[in-house]
């Protein structure tokens, strides 16, 4: 097994017992990227020179007996909207040509604080404004979507291009991509993760966290990222927790709430197969199932729509009037609708958001998480843009894509996206576990529990054959 | 001294101690509305046969030793937003023709519960949706504004024609009216008080608080006030705290803050003078006098209109498309300016208050209290729309009576107005206290030792002769 097929939590165990060294960790990824990276375009700039300086700082940290932190020496991607001093936030556009970051980001800094080696920028759909990031391939299949927006960062971590990545979540940005890919998405609780250094699409909406391929690697990527910093006006100051799941949890009584409604409307008939297959998993650990209603469900495509469109439109007022011919040209109309949203529109949906966090959290004083699909389907073809149900009405992707992801965000409880097996074609398949404010843990764990039944994953096959991900 | 003219705390001592009964105290009030209503004009609706009915229950229980609470058998008068069952609430409107509430508000439900007498509903502002109250007097002086928009509410505490009352405050609607009435009004933390059957002007900026004669007795009505209601979206869920201040408190030590800026500029030299001599009293009490800096001032009033402009006009969005006729020109032109705001102007205004409240808070770590005047100019007269000042500019009055109190209203943190004489034309002033979210406490302990270093209190001097308030 080459280093760079290694999970996160296994590379930094063989670095800290020396039997791993920063520096052959970050080449093997790097030679990783050369490899598959004109192949999956997930990378919008790698920094090579720069990981490998700071994969011998660590190596000599390391024959000191020095370890920064849990992700000593272990090589990340960042999505391309999070700041890192000195190279370029390009948001995958034209409009940010001549960017130049002079501080890092608040999540960059506290990984490289924990040890990280950062390897490069990843793809993103413009400005996050999409599902699909067009320049990126699956990396189960070149010829369908990388989902999005944050494409790059899920297909990197999928392609072993990347030991883990950071993506942003504005309405399912980290676990649609996840979820297609075949990889672990963490979308924290609003204000856990500071957001301070990275390009907003939606304030109120917006996340970021980890993607990863084993949860445990989702839990060490989060302990380093989570706690207060006043420089992002959301962020909450809470005690630090250390998110990691015990070794071998035991999951008995917890009460794992299965919606009747709404998540499994409009999915494709494979991907619920494999949800309900991973559910009654769930219950074979000992969880308790209980059916849960979900609230206010003909609102939530208009109260994440009326949040974002004139949220987004406002962080991008001045570049729309002057240079509105740099942008794609799906990102400028969404951008150039929301100059025409009226204030009423949108403190409608922000009262619409109120009322619906309070009935989410009113479900989950009865339920501990709640377990759903990620997204209704896998991967689409490049170029396809409207999904077909059975039942004769049609729908675009890209809301179909949001459309699980979403409630996630209006309310800013925590969702993990795990996969759980492929379809007939060979497509990855994402649960998603929602939980109660500020208890990752508990989702986390029941995600590790879960994962744990099943066999090692396997990277996406691409040039290379496939191997497993051994834990060690 | 007529019953009417006690103070809470000493009728509600009196009755415990069997002194006064509930009726004779109601029965004092009510003919002291008979007599002094027609001239100040406080009262939308007087509930004389309830009052009586409720009055001759809480003197039945009180013979049995039964009290309710620390309001039993003590009228109030509310203003004419807050629902009580059986009765309409008229918001002083033609709009609300035929209006008859169905269940009590939450502050009702809980005066009531703490055994308060309601003897009716006082005069706001159209709708709370301005600083006079035009069809209200004041009480000190029939020929100028009561203020606004509890106008009905001040001026009845300071008749005498209430022990007590309750007001809504959006812009400074309880702490203007109470300055220009020369009693004690108290705008509590956002969140502590629930607005569940309160009409709405704007959601983000309404808060419901106490009018009372003195700060002991908004410290009495405040505990009555406040718990946590989830059917107010915004009420917080905190430990119940008895508000009372002790009888002798010590201020020694306590940081009051005194704005270098801002606070002092265009007021009139009378009322700046007046509120310098309070904080140098509170001075001697043992405080420590520290200059502030307050932050973002130039932003105050854009804030402040960006909220409540479109805020209010959802909430009216219906009416003012059927029966726009029927609002006043004054309200209904506001209303319709709603109409026209984008969404970009109205979250501009929100992260401009995220951002203005983390600058107040910090300047809360620095001082317990900070104290200012409450309005920059006593009550102007009947049809005065402007205010000039020495430097030649002029500003709108309610422009001018808005801009010292909404910074509590953006912050969201407590705010209390306390009498601190008169002006050489016998006209009241106010001090304003604020301080830290949900630490009412410490403002009604600096604004109670203050009052004790007083001469008693006047009520307002009308038709009969003004005698002391006398605390027993």
């Amino acid at each position: 097994m080459q280093p760079y097929e290694l999970s996160l939590a296994a590379a930094a165990r063989q670095i800290r017992a020396r039997r791993l060294s920063p520096v052959e960790l970050v080449d093997s990824v790097l030679d990783r990227i050369e490899q598959v990276d004109p192949q999956v375009r997930a990378y919008v700039a790698v920094t090579a020179e720069q990981a490998r300086g700071a994969a011998r700082e660590a190596e000599r940290e390391a024959a000191r007996g020095v370890f920064r932190g849990p992700l000593h020496g272990v090589p990340a991607g960042l999505k391309d909207l999070i700041d890192v001093a000195g190279t370029p936030t390009t948001a995958s556009s034209r409009v940010r040509a001549g960017h130049r970051a002079a501080a890092d980001s608040t999540v960059a800094a506290r990984l490289r604080a924990a040890g990280a080696v950062l390897v490069g920028k990843t793809h993103t759909h413009e400005f996050a404004y999409g599902l699909t990031t067009p320049q990126t391939g699956n990396a189960w299949d070149g010829g369908r979507v990388a989902g999005g927006s944050s494409g790059g960062s899920a297909v990197a971590v999928a392609a072993g291009a990347a030991t883990f990545a950071l993506g942003t979540d504005t309405g399912g940005s980290i676990r649609v991509p996840a979820a297609l890919n075949g990889v672990v998405g963490l979308k924290p609780t609003y204000g856990l993760v500071p957001r301070h250094g990275i390009t907003s699409l939606s304030w109120s909406l917006d996340h970021v966290g980890p993607i990863t391929r084993t949860v445990e690697d989702a839990a060490l990527v989060l302990t380093a990222l989570a706690g207060h910093d006043p420089r992002d006006p959301a962020s909450v100051d809470r005690p630090a927790v250390d998110h990691r799941p015990e070794q071998e949890p035991d999951l008995t009584g917890v009460r794992v709430g299965v919606p009747g409604n709404y998540y499994f409307d409009h999915v494709d008939a494979e991907v619920a197969a494999a949800v309900r297959r991973a559910v009654a998993q769930l219950e074979a650990l000992g969880t308790r199932l209980v059916e849960v209603d979900i609230p206010m469900t003909r609102y939530i495509q208009a109260i994440q729509w009326g949040l974002m469109v004139p949220e987004a439109t406002a962080y991008h007022e001045r570049t729309l009037r002057t240079v509105p011919e740099l942008y794609q040209a799906d990102v400028r109309i969404l951008l150039e609708a929301g100059e025409l949203m009226g204030a009423g529109d949108y403190l409608r949906a922000q009262r619409a958001r109120t009322l619906m966090r309070g009935e989410w959290n009113r479900i989950l004083e009865e339920v501990d998480v709640i377990a759903a699909p990620a997204v209704p389907m896998t991967a689409v073809r490049v170029g396809q843009e409207t999904a077909t149900w059975p039942d004769g009405t049609t729908e675009q992707v890209s809301d179909a894509y949001v459309r699980l992801s979403s409630p996630a965000n209006i309310t800013g409880l925590p969702a993990l996206s795990v996969p759980v097996g492929h379809d007939t074609a060979g497509l990855p398949i994402g649960m998603q576990l929602l939980g109660r404010p500020f208890d990752e843990r508990t989702l986390l764990r029941v995600g590790h529990a879960y994962e744990r039944t099943q066999p090692a994953r396997v990277l996406a096959p691409l040039a290379a054959p496939a191997t497993p991900v051994a834990p060690e």
